[in-house]
C-alpha cells in the first residue's frame, strides 16, 4: 500500500512488560519478565528501524518511479474522463480506453511484471491485467505499480483507466468473460483493511451451502455471521439479485395498484390505543404517554374507504411484538395492503376483490420472469427453485375451504371443518392442487368464522363460514384478505360475540367511520419480503430481509 | 326512511320523574314533580300512539304503494346492472340508463311528486331529480318513493338507476353541471345518522375561510375539530384533491428515481441503539429491552452504499421525538430520501448530487400542472396560490451560502456567516432571488460546518464550509442534502470534533459499514407532506397529512 493511504496504520508500540501477581498481592515485574521485557525492547526496536529503512527504500524508488503519477493517491486537482460503468462493457468497446470505478474482488501477483486484478461492481465482475510496459499515453506502467496494484487489499475500492481487451480465452470466474480489462492508471478511492470479517466469495453462497467446491468455507459462514456483518454480506451478487426481485415484486405490484386506479396512503404507524387488548403491540414513549406501533393498516385503510377512497394501497412497515422465532415470522416487514370498495349487488358478488388479488398476483409473476431474468439467473445457481412453478394460462384453480377440506381428506390427511387449515396440510393441498390443476398458485375462499377476525364479513347464506380467501404458492400462504363488515350495528355485534369490547378506546375512531355510512369493501394484505422469499424459493424471510428483525435481533 | 333501515332508532323511553334532593337527604319526588312525571308519562304515551298510527298509515301505503319494489332496501337477490362511476358521466350518455353508487350530499323535497338529491363520489357531484311517474321499466315512481327518497340522510351511500339527461339549465352548485340524474330506482347501501359531527359542505373550505358567502358555518370548523373528525372531513372535495396532488407527488419522486437507475430500499425503523445522545428518539419496549423509533433512514441508506448499491432511495416514516408545535413539524411524517454513489475525480465533482436534487423538483413540478390540473383547480378555490410560482426555463439558479447572506445584508437583513439563515431570512432571500432570477426554486450550497451534523464532508478548499445544499420553493426549505464523508478515519475524527462519541454503540454498525470501504457518495432528504403544503401554498403540513402525529395528538 503506498505511503499516502496508510494514515490508519500507526507503528505498533512496544508490548509492556509482562506483569505476574503473587497470592493476589501488589504486582511486582518478575526477572524472567524484566529479561522478556528488554528483549521485546530490543526486538521492537529492530523491527521500527527495519521499517525506516523500507520507507527510505520505497522513498527511493517511487522517486525513480517513472509511473508514480498513474497509481496510488491521484495527482492533486486529477479530473477523471467520465465513467463507463462495469455494467456497460461491451465488445464494441474493444480497444477502447475506459474509466471506471470498482471494487478489488481479488488481487495477485503473477511475476514483477504482471499481476490481476478481480474487479467487482454489483452483480457484475472483470478479470484487469496490470502488466509492465503498457502504454498509458502519459507514461507506461512501471514495475513497482505492478507491485502496487496487486497488493491492494480485497474489498478496497479503484477508479481504473484501462484498455479494454478481449482475453486469449474467456474468463470463466469473471461474469463479464469475454472482455478484459489492461490497466494503464489504478487509484485507491477507499481502502478496506487487511482482513474482513467475513469473505464475499464465501458469503456468495447458499445458506449451508457445502456442495461448491470451490466455496468450501461458505460453510463456516451460518446465517447470524451473515447478518452480523450484513453491510459485508449485501455486496454479494446473490444479495444483489435477490434485493432487485425484491424491488421489482415491489414496483409490479405498484404498477398494477396504479392500473387499477388505486391511490396509495401514508397512514400513522404510532396509534394512540392499542386494539385487540395490546397482546402483541409494540408501546412507545410519547411525550410522557404510552402510544403504540400499528400491527397493520387494517383499520386506517378501512377508515380511507369511509372517506370515499374507493381503492387505496399501502407499502410500509407493520410491527409484530409477537415471540414468534421461526423461518418465516419477523417483528418487522414491509407490508403490501390493498383495499377496494365493491360495488353492491353485483353478478360477482363480494369474489370482485378475490379476482383483483388473483390478477396482483398473477400481474406480478408473469412479469418476473422476463423483467428479472438476469438475477433469477444468478440466485438459480444457489437455489435451483428460484422463480420455477407453474402458472395457469386463464383463471388460477379457485376452491372453497370446505372443497379443500374434502380433497385432503380424500388423500388421506386429517383436517378439521372449523379451524385453519395447518402448515403441513397447506402444503399437501398444494401438492395436490397441483397434479389436480396443474397450477402452483391457487386461492381458496369461505373460511371458517374461528380463523378469522372480528372485521371479516360472514357468509350469509352459511354464518359458519366467511366472505374471506388466502392464496397459495407452492402450498404456502402469499396473500390474504376478506369483505369486511361495513354495517356499523353488525361491526359491533361481531366484536362482542369474539369477545372484543367495542368500546375500548382503540376502537372509538375505527367504529365511527363505520356509523358515518361506509360502503361495502374488501381488501387484501400480504409480506413483500415472504413473496419474495417464496417466488424465490429462499428457505428463510431473514434472506429477502435488508436488515431483519426477530425477538433476538435489532442490529445492525 | 324505510323500516327496513330503522334497527338504529328504538322508540324513546319516557322521561323518569324528575328527583328533587332535600337538604342532602334521601331524596323524595316533590309535588310539584309527581304532577310533571304524571303529565309527562301522557304525552310519552300519546307520542307512543301516534307513532304506531304512522306506522300503520306507512304499511297501508307501503301496501298500496306499486314501486315498493324501486326504492328502500334492494329485494332479495336483486342483481344490479354494471356501474357507470359518476365520473364516468358524459353528454354521450344522455337518454341512456346508467346505474352508480354514490353518496347523498343533500336532499330535499319540493313538492309531493318532486325531490332532489345532491350525489357526489370522491371529487364529482351532481343533482339528481325524483320525480313521482318516472317509468322505470319495471313500475313508475310513486309519491311514497318521492318522499323517501327526499329524506334520506345527509351522508348515506345509495344504489341508483337513473336516465342521464340534460338539465334545463347547468346546475351551478354541481361539478357536473350539464347533466343529471333521473331517478328510477335508489337502494340504500349504507346509512347515515341525522346528524354528522361536521358537515361536509363546511369543512369543504380553508381553514379559517370565512369570506365564501355559502360557507358562513365553516367558520366555526376549526383545524381541530376537522381533524378529530377525520374521516368525515376527508370526503371533501378540497381533500380528496390535496391527497391527490400528495400522491401524485411521491408518484412523480419514484419515477424519477427509477428513470434514474435508483432502487428502493426498505430499512428499520426499530433501533437497537439509539444515537445522536438519544434525545429527539422515540424508546419502543422491545422484549424486555428497549429499543428506538429510527429518526430518518439516513445511516441505512449510507449504509447499502458501502454495500454497493451504488443508488437507493426510500420512502417511509420517520419519527420525531421534538416537542415542536408549530405549522411545519409533526412527530411522525412520509420521508422521502436518495442516496447516490459520487463518480470520484469528476469534472463536476461533489455537486452531482446537487444536480440530481434539483433535477427531481423539477421534474415533480414540472408535471405537476398538467398531471394534476384538476385537482390544482379545486385546491385554488381555497388556496388561490397553489401550485402558482415561477420556473426557470433552464437549470435554477444556484449560489452558495456566503453569496447568500452578501445578497441579504445588501438588501439590509443581518445575517451571520457562520450559522445557518433563519426562517425569516429565507423568506426575504427566496424574494430578492425570484426578484433577481425570476424563479420562485433556488438552491443555496456550502453551508457553515455549525449548520450541518457530523457527516456531512468539509470543503477541502475552505473547511468552515461543507459540501452541503438546501433547496428553497417560495423562500422555504424543501430539500436538503450533502456529500457525505466516506472516509473511517475522517469520519471518527468529525464525530469527534463534535462531542459525538464514535464508541458509542449507535454507532458500532454504522462506522464498521465505512471502515469496510464505502465509496464517495451524497444524497437527499426530504418530507413528502412539507413538499405538498408548499406545493399548494397550504398555512399548515397537517393539512397535507392524512392522519397527523404531533406532540399533543395520536388520534384518530
Amino acid at each position: 500500500m503506498s505511503e499516502e493511504h496508510s494514515s490508519g496504520n500507526h507503528p505498533q508500540a512496544a508490548p509492556k512488560a509482562e506483569v505476574v501477581a503473587v497470592d493476589g498481592g501488589p504486582a511486582a515485574p518478575s526477572k524472567n519478565a524484566l529479561k522478556k521485557a528488554a528483549k521485546e525492547k530490543e526486538k521492537a526496536e529492530k523491527a521500527a528501524k527495519r521499517a525506516e529503512e523500507e520507507r527510505k527504500q520505497k522513498e527511493a524508488a517511487a522517486a525513480s518511479d517513472t509511473a508514480k503519477h498513474l497509481y496510488g493517491k491521484a495527482p492533486e486537482d486529477y479530473i477523471a474522463k467520465e465513467e463507463t460503468p462495469l455494467k456497460a462493457l461491451t465488445e464494441e468497446l474493444i480497444g477502447k480506453q475506459v474509466t471506471l470505478t470498482a471494487r478489488v474482488h481479488n488481487a495477485r501477483i503473477q511475476s514483477a511484471k504482471l499481476g490481476f486484478l478481480h474487479l467487482r461492481k454489483g452483480v457484475y465482475d472483470i478479470q484487469a491485467v496490470i502488466a509492465e510496459a503498457v502504454d498509458s499515453g502519459d507514461g507506461s506502467v512501471s514495475r513497482q505499480m505492478v507491485k502496487w496494484c496487486s497488493g491492494i487489499s480485497t474489498e478496497s475500492i479503484v477508479l481504473v483507466t484501462a484498455l479494454v481487451q478481449k482475453p486469449l480465452e474467456p474468463v470463466k470466474s469473471a461474469r463479464i468473460s469475454e472482455l478484459e480489462l489492461h490497466i494503464q492508471r489504478c487509484y485507491l478511492v477507499a481502502e478496506a483493511p487487511e482482513k474482513t470479517p467475513i469473505l464475499i466469495k464465501d458469503a456468495d453462497s447458499a445458506v449451508g451451502e457445502t456442495d461448491a467446491e470451490e466455496n468450501k468455507s461458505a460453510i463456516t459462514v451460518d446465517l447470524n455471521t451473515r447478518l452480523d456483518n450484513r453491510v459485508l454480506d449485501l455486496r454479494t451478487a446473490l444479495n444483489h439479485a435477490i434485493f432487485s426481485v425484491n424491488h421489482k415484486i415491489e414496483r409490479l405490484f405498484q404498477e398494477f395498484m396504479h392500473k387499477e386506479g388505486f391511490r396509495k396512503s401514508e397512514t400513522p404507524k404510532l396509534l394512540g390505543a392499542a386494539t385487540e387488548g395490546g397482546a402483541s403491540v409494540f408501546p412507545v414513549t410519547y411525550f410522557g404517554r404510552t402510544a403504540y406501533l400499528a400491527q397493520s393498516p387494517q383499520f386506517y385503510k378501512e377508515m380511507l374507504i369511509a372517506a370515499d377512497w374507493e381503492r387505496v394501497y399501502e407499502i410500509g412497515p407493520v410491527f409484530r411484538a409477537e415471540n414468534s422465532n421461526t423461518t418465516r415470522h419477523l417483528t418487522e416487514f414491509t407490508g403490501l395492503d390493498f383495499e377496494m370498495e365493491l360495488t353492491p349487488y353485483s353478478k360477482e358478488g363480494w369474489q370482485q376483490v378475490v379476482r383483483m388479488a388473483e390478477d396482483m398476483v398473477l400481474y406480478i409473476f408473469r412479469h418476473l420472469p422476463e423483467e428479472a431474468k438476469s438475477e433469477i439467473d444468478e440466485i438459480r445457481k444457489h437455489y435451483p427453485a428460484a422463480g420455477d412453478f407453474k402458472l395457469p394460462e386463464g383463471r388460477p384453480p379457485r376452491i372453497k375451504f370446505s372443497e379443500g377440506i374434502a380433497l385432503l381428506r380424500e388423500a388421506g390427511h386429517e383436517a378439521k371443518d372449523d379451524e385453519d387449515i395447518s402448515t403441513t396440510n397447506e402444503k399437501a393441498l398444494g401438492d395436490i392442487i397441483r397434479s389436480k390443476y396443474s397450477s402452483d398458485f391457487f386461492t381458496m375462499t369461505h373460511y371458517p368464522v374461528a380463523a378469522r377476525p372480528f372485521y371479516t364479513h360472514l357468509d350469509p347464506t352459511n354464518p359458519s363460514y366467511t366472505h374471506s380467501y388466502d392464496g397459495f404458492v407452492r402450498g404456502q400462504e402469499i396473500v390474504s384478505g376478506a369483505q369486511r363488515v361495513h354495517d356499523y350495528n353488525t361491526l359491533r355485534e361481531r366484536m362482542k360475540s369474539l369477545g372484543v369490547n367495542p368500546d375500548d378506546t382503540g376502537y372509538k375512531d375505527y367504529l365511527e367511520a363505520f356509523k358515518q355510512a361506509c360502503p361495502p369493501h374488501g381488501g387484501a394484505g400480504f409480506g413483500l419480503n415472504r413473496m419474495t422469499m417464496l417466488y424465490l424459493g429462499l428457505p428463510n424471510v431473514r434472506l429477502a430481509t435488508l436488515f431483519p428483525r426477530d425477538p433476538q435481533r435489532i442490529v445492525p
